[in-house]
């Protein structure tokens, strides 16, 4: 079976010079047309209408137009998602509507895999509404421990350390069936693999766009409410712009028709506009193709580092169909590891403690990528060549 | 007394072709500078070193570098003012703090001059908390309302709809002496007049950068913790740029030092890169010249529109040293008036009901400009330019 040919993909991309880039579940990188389209409402819109551009370039609409650009790759129905703030702010956001709507139960349920800002944001939140807890397990222990206590069940599908997959549908059944409501974070998932929240019947979700959506740094987040949801939530950041007549500026709050009540602020239009461009890159792609061209490019990626670099320790599942779009490998040396590695052209990143981590794209990469990072791997590990000063040097990020 | 020259200013900024614009305190006009610095950073630093530029490029230190030049904007000492979100959130997080260091109360209280936003988040914020209330009052009962039930007082120190300016200085102490914090909203304060945080002895604040900074639309805001505060503050929304050690994954929150914690999500690096741009246009500019130029240009405008414009009234305060850097009138047929004027090439804008609103900003705005304004405007109401249909159509902003 042949691999799908993302040709015409990858030549939408700007891929830094020389690089194999195996960093896109971190930093998507630049499409081409991004500079342009951004430089354009800069010049055209920002300069010649100045205020005007809120209605005349319809800045005022961006969240949910780009919104439902954004659904139409997460099965998400139309009109059920709107952008604006980062990840860590929806995740607060969608935590606190769904606690609001389960009176009675105040237990939030996560796992240790989840990635840290989501805990950290409803410790916060937990602690301001003075009540709740929230339950950590392992993620292989996540469906026994949701239980008639359980309030909501926060999850990020992807495991941003290991790539492991949860079971969307089965958890959200699960989670139901005791009386609790949902919150994904599809932050590994929008644009990696299939989602189908709509099917699934999730009942909130939130995500990056920075990742596999290439939004840029610090590009906008999203949001999805189930339509069932959606006008019954009473939004915590009841801001001005999920106000129902923003322009009316009356003094009491009254949430916007659906998903709109959950944008708080005025709309981040430069990082819009960025990822807007950035999204024209999925029209006619199939999420089906990428899942497949992913998993066959990881699978070339075990085989050959398991076979070079006996050093290193497989830390994703071995199954395809049980991971995201990306590999991780255990190397107690892995920050000076990969620091090498980037030195020599091939960009993963390490993530705390031990684990280099390696993110599969299809629509930029292709197998040749995936041979060259084997070889330069294997060659960094035989010859010790992370042993050396300069790559045990830890920078801010890492 | 001659004005100060600030024509090397004006020549920094793409003024809207043939547009007198008022509308500076909505959305300030582009600085030339600025698409040129975005686009570097999209092709120099996000396409040539992809995830690296958050090390490389400095992307990660962004919030609290660009907010240090703010603070020198706004009297707040350096290492006191980050980065990120919309104005809303910050609002939320500070009262959120403030209340946090005022355990046993649980009164805000605000006035109905307040930008909605503000009393929107509050509002939300105080139903999460599940305990305290929102007292609001008119802007000049403030004073008098403060008793020892306020744990915070949050105000917008200009008034978005009259431009009537809080004295900071007298509220703070006042609120000081009853045992409250103050959370102050710079958004039409920043750049538009001199401000003192810390000279006023200030606790929190907040602000926009897209008015008076110029930052473009949905610039990121900024947020103020006065350093005595800063290592107590324990954030509400506890993000993981927020962290002690965000790289460190940790699955508990350790607030990072002082300001830094206020940071929640990762940045949006597109909007800081403009907005830093912006901030170049005030290189050697004294607060105190522009103020002077500003009273001078708003005294202008009201003499002129006195004298030739009857049917309208004065809302903001006849003392200039009273008013922020706007001059609003009332007129009951506000909205389609302002619309007449816009189509004739003079921008201010509308704030319901019955506010016809004129944003005064020196850098880029001159007497001819005041006295075209004050031309049209008459013309407009003499002839009754604005009873035309096309003039009533409401748009989504107003």
């Amino acid at each position: 079976m042949s691999l799908p040919d993302f040709s015409h993909q990858r030549a939408q991309f700007t891929l830094p010079e020389g690089l194999v880039y195996l960093d896109g579940n971190s930093l998507g990188p630049l499409p081409k047309a991004a500079p342009d389209r951004v430089a354009r409402a800069m010049h055209e819109e920002w300069g010649k209408m100045a205020i005007g551009g809120w209605n005349r370039a319809g800045w005022i609409d961006m969240p949910d137009r780009v919104g439902d650009r954004i659904a139409g790759l997460i099965g998400a129905e139309p009109g059920s998602v709107t952008m604006g703030d980062t990840l860590s702010i929806k995740v607060y956001q969608t935590v606190a509507a769904a606690l609001d709507l389960r009176p009675g139960r105040d237990v939030v349920l996560s796992d240790t895999g989840n990635f840290p800002t989501d805990l950290y944001m409803v410790e916060g939140l937990l602690r301001t509404r003075g009540a709740g807890s929230l339950r950590l397990v392992e993620p292989e222990e996540v469906m026994d421990a949701l239980d008639d206590r359980v309030a909501v069940l926060m999850l990020t599908e992807v495991d941003y350390r290991t790539g492991r997959l949860h079971d969307m549908v089965a958890l959200t059944e699960r989670a139901h069936a005791v009386g609790a409501l949902t919150v994904w974070d599809l932050a590994h998932s929008a644009g990696a693999l299939p989602v189908d929240l709509a099917g699934a019947g999730a009942d909130f979700a939130a995500g990056c766009t920075y990742k596999y959506l290439n939004g840029g740094p610090g590009a906008p987040a999203f949001v999805y409410v189930a339509p069932r949801h959606a006008e019954r939530v009473q939004p915590a950041l009841s801001g001005w712009l999920g106000h129902e007549a923003p322009f009316a500026f009356d003094l009491d709050y009254r949430p916007a028709r659906g998903v709109s009540r959950m944008r708080v602020g005025t709309p981040p239009i430069l990082g819009l506009v960025a990822l807007d461009a950035a999204l024209d890159v999925w029209e006619g792609v199939e999420m089906a193709d990428v899942r497949r061209a992913s998993i066959a490019l990881s699978e070339r990626f075990v085989a050959g580092v398991e076979a070079r670099c006996p050093e290193l320790t497989l830390a994703s599942p071995r199954a395809p169909e049980a991971r995201g779009s990306q590999v991780s490998f255990r190397f107690a040396e892995g920050y000076a590891a990969m620091q090498a590695l980037i030195a020599r052209g091939v960009v993963g990143d390490f993530r705390a403690p031990d684990i280099m981590r390696f993110g599969f794209t299809p629509l930029y990469l292709g197998p040749d990528d995936i041979d060259r990072a084997v070889e330069v791997l294997a060659e960094v590990l035989a010859d010790r060549l992370w042993d050396r000063p300069e790559h045990r040097q830890r920078a801010a990020v890492t």
